[in-house]
């Protein structure tokens, strides 16, 4: 098919900005592809990863006030969330580069032979390698933190893999510019540029996920575009493994205790939440079980007052701003379902937050309230009032999976008076992340994150964010009878790379 | 559709021996899984599962002489290897309590907040949770290391995880035996007996695979059968990970230097490898690479001899007999290919061993050859002729993904002389574990163990054989800000299970 021109978008005007590239045919693709996986080579030693990943992380630091300007020019997401979403980028890159350095991802486990187990033991010695060329799918949300610097790449680089990225077609302007500061930092270690390659285009990313050399894939994006990708990555010849994070509802209970002792607190940090950045986070809280009742309504009111005084935001894209107006529609339109701030389109280019409300026992049996149960992306949120802790738990009971799951309780349930570690229980099986007194928009940059979740929440159990995103572009290899002279020196018995490591069944660090 | 009748028959002579079952309905199946389901919640006490698998390991031991005497009747794989591996069975029940006990599988991690990250840390604190209910496919040629109560039982009980377990036609009554020992260990510590069920039939395990109460699975088996399964468990509404052990043809390169020096002694382990079992092993030797020559025309004659002196042997079933047959004979029939031994029917119930040998040239492209790439399960293995090492790799560079790889070296090549670290790194990239002069036969239960490989060998990146199997059936789940009276004790400071973890960054032990 004809490769067409990809261009970039103000979305605050709806117009094109420039011409960026064109779309990359099969060929393209595949030149691609093949310049990254004659890169993997020159990944191979972990001091030229690290060195790698934070020269990279420099040169972006470096570049900082035009790949703001060029990002806020194509998402509208402002330069401060910006600055922000790119210093955490620049963070992540340096924390890989710490893992790297560490090496505990290796997984080291040596084993002499033994024998008096059954059967017998010779020697054993398991590490992990690199799976070889990843694809990354940038998302539209997080054109830093989530695209072609961000944490897929970061992990999959520090795991000893190439990267083909997916650019995504809101910042492409973006995409090109953050990849040459890549390359160049690639360049500096002697690493190829072809090191991370960049295709825009749907059939592009298609063509990608298909391509034999390809060895696993990172997505971050809607259900409906990750669910075809991972079915493609199941149904190829050799399947490989697909990271994909498609959805989240992003429950949050609030208990009769918590919402009696602080209900407009809680309205206007449920406020703050549900519209940071335009409600455009995989981690917005879309779902609220508040109780029925004066303090319930209470919470209500402190909400309404907080969402009422949000001003209008641009999406990132107009097809997104149809798709926010019309989820918004088909759900205020069910009976019962009240909208005390109506979202919606605002403006020309905007759109204004808003939450409906309705009984939570509606919820709780299969039928037209499903859509209740989706994600709508953008400022909205449902809040549904619940009677008593059963019809609370019904609800939760039939929730998809999820990034997070969020518990409102009182100072005295927090202190472990009342229900607080079984809801904690109740809400574990929900979700990758469980979160006290809390919001979930925020997903910190830490070796104890699980940016993950039951699906369609991601397709795998791997996270995305955190120091453990590294083990999704790993395989363990195990070498037996080696001996000490062939073997790579993270797998000798001296230890001279001083690797924490697992030697005869003991725990070494 | 009606139920068929589930028989027990003897392979040495094809008849019946006693009608064990009916394969299970659609509706059996939902009860079977449900009651697994329902009994997960008495398996989260680390204690209670690692008593439970003591007394599964203890029950299996003192009702040895019953099994293995069944186990025989049903697969002819004789008493010797029958009692050997139940008693790896019991070894691996145990391991895997000891890997509950020490509690290093749970990954604990556990961050405090730290206001200087980018952007700033909360206190986080992730751990792993059980799966939930998992599937278990048994394989054929172990009727006790990889069926009901074989690895993927013990280490998804070990996780936390109920199994249902869809039996092996080849030996129902021996299941039905395990089975209930397991059930009677469970309820010895308070534990359901729905904590372990049994489903015979081919369309109960594809009920099993598509029931939405069941989280996972793991299967060993043919390519064609553990496709089709993976296929479904892609397909799923809610897809769910696919552990499947499928085919490996477990390449042997043997170096010049190496058959110079002790030709005879290769051949002869080859033999011993590669009819071991009658040859009904995932590991089996199909594919050796042996210079042309007179050394290695050496390595052939003393493989010959060997070959020509293994008795006939009877396979687990007609079916797979009927295969190994017809495999051998159109392999046989490619021009080019000799077989100096050859392999096919013994008599009316048994096969005779036996090897083919062709020049390896005739591998280096796609074409007709590509038959001898592929697995071809019972006594028989593949000899191809290499002219020189760039034939030998043009051969290997041809391979789908295997299980094992393994390279002869001559004693200097093994200290470090010639090209052992690099044909080492070459053969990396095809297998899960990597031999040097030894035989891929024989897994070793142990922690660094590493049973799997590149598709075709596995359909995941794990193991279903040493400690980290255990990982398959786990999930991460992060709590954030959760007060310490909520945590469970896993996750609290004071670590009062003294398990190893990562705390604030640096490793514990």
């Amino acid at each position: 098919m004809a490769a067409g021109p990809v261009w970039s978008v103000d979305p605050r005007t709806g117009k094109q900005r420039e011409q960026v590239a064109v779309e990359a045919t099969a060929q393209e693709v595949d030149t691609v592809v093949r310049a990254a996986h004659a890169a993997r080579g020159a990944l191979a030693d972990r001091t030229v990863r690290a060195a790698f990943l934070r020269s990279a992380a420099a040169a972006l630091e470096a570049a900082r006030g035009g790949l703001v300007e060029t990002a806020d020019a194509e998402t509208a997401l402002g330069p401060t969330r910006l600055s922000g979403e790119l210093a955490r980028t620049v963070y992540q890159l340096r924390a890989f580069a710490g893992i790297v350095d560490e090496g505990a991802f290796l997984d080291v486990v040596i084993d002499h032979p033994d024998d008096t187990a059954t059967p017998p033991v010779p020697d054993l010695r398991r590490y992990k390698v690199p799976l070889g060329v990843v694809a990354v799918y940038s998302a539209s949300n997080f054109p830093f933190a989530f695209s072609v610097a961000g944490g897929d790449t970061a992990s999959a680089l520090a795991a000893g893999c190439p990267v083909v990225v997916k650019a995504h077609p809101d910042h492409p302007a973006l995409s090109e510019l953050v990849a040459k500061v890549l390359r160049r930092a690639a360049a500096e270690h002697g690493v190829p540029e072809g090191v991370v390659g960049l295709v825009h285009g749907f059939e592009a990313g298609v063509e990608l996920i298909r391509h034999p050399l390809v060895a696993a894939a990172g997505f971050t994006g809607s259900v409906r575009g990750g669910r075809a990708l991972f079915d493609a990555a199941a149904a190829r010849p050799v399947p490989i493994p697909f990271h994909g994070e498609l959805g989240s509802l992003n429950p949050v209970l609030v208990t009769e205790a918590a919402v009696a002792e602080r209900a407009e607190e809680i309205g206007a940090g449920l406020a703050g939440s549900m519209t940071l950045g335009v409600g455009q986070f995989c981690v917005k809280p879309g779902l609220v079980l508040v109780p029925s009742g004066a303090a319930g309504d209470r919470l209500v009111k402190s909400l309404t007052d907080a969402v009422s005084d949000t001003e209008a935001g641009v999406l990132l894209d107009h097809r997104m701003r149809d798709d926010f107006v019309a989820g918004v529609a088909g759900r205020t339109r069910l009976p019962g379902v009240d909208s005390p701030v109506t979202p919606g389109a605002g403006g020309e280019h905007t759109v204004s937050a808003g939450f409906l409300t309705l009984p939570a026992d509606r919820l709780t049996e299969e039928g037209a309230y499903d859509l209740l149960l989706e994600e709508c992306f953008g400022p909205v949120t449902v809040v549904a009032r619940y009677a008593d802790d059963a019809e609370a738990r019904a609800v939760l009971g039939r929730l998809p999976g999820n990034l997070t799951a969020t518990v409102q309780l009182s100072s005295e349930e927090a202190a472990g008076q009342g229900r607080g570690a079984e809801i904690l229980a109740e809400l574990t099986p929900l979700a990758g992340r469980v979160l006290v007194n809390g919001w979930p928009t925020g997903v910190a940059v830490a070796p104890a994150q699980h940016h993950g979740g039951p699906y369609p929440a991601t397709t795998s159990t791997s996270t995305s964010v955190g120091g453990t995103a590294i083990e999704r572009w790993l395989r363990p290899v195990a070498y037996q009878n080696a001996p000490q002279a062939l073997l790579p020196p993270e797998l000798r018995d001296d230890n001279p790379l001083g690797l924490p490591r697992r030697f005869n069944g003991a725990l070494e660090r």
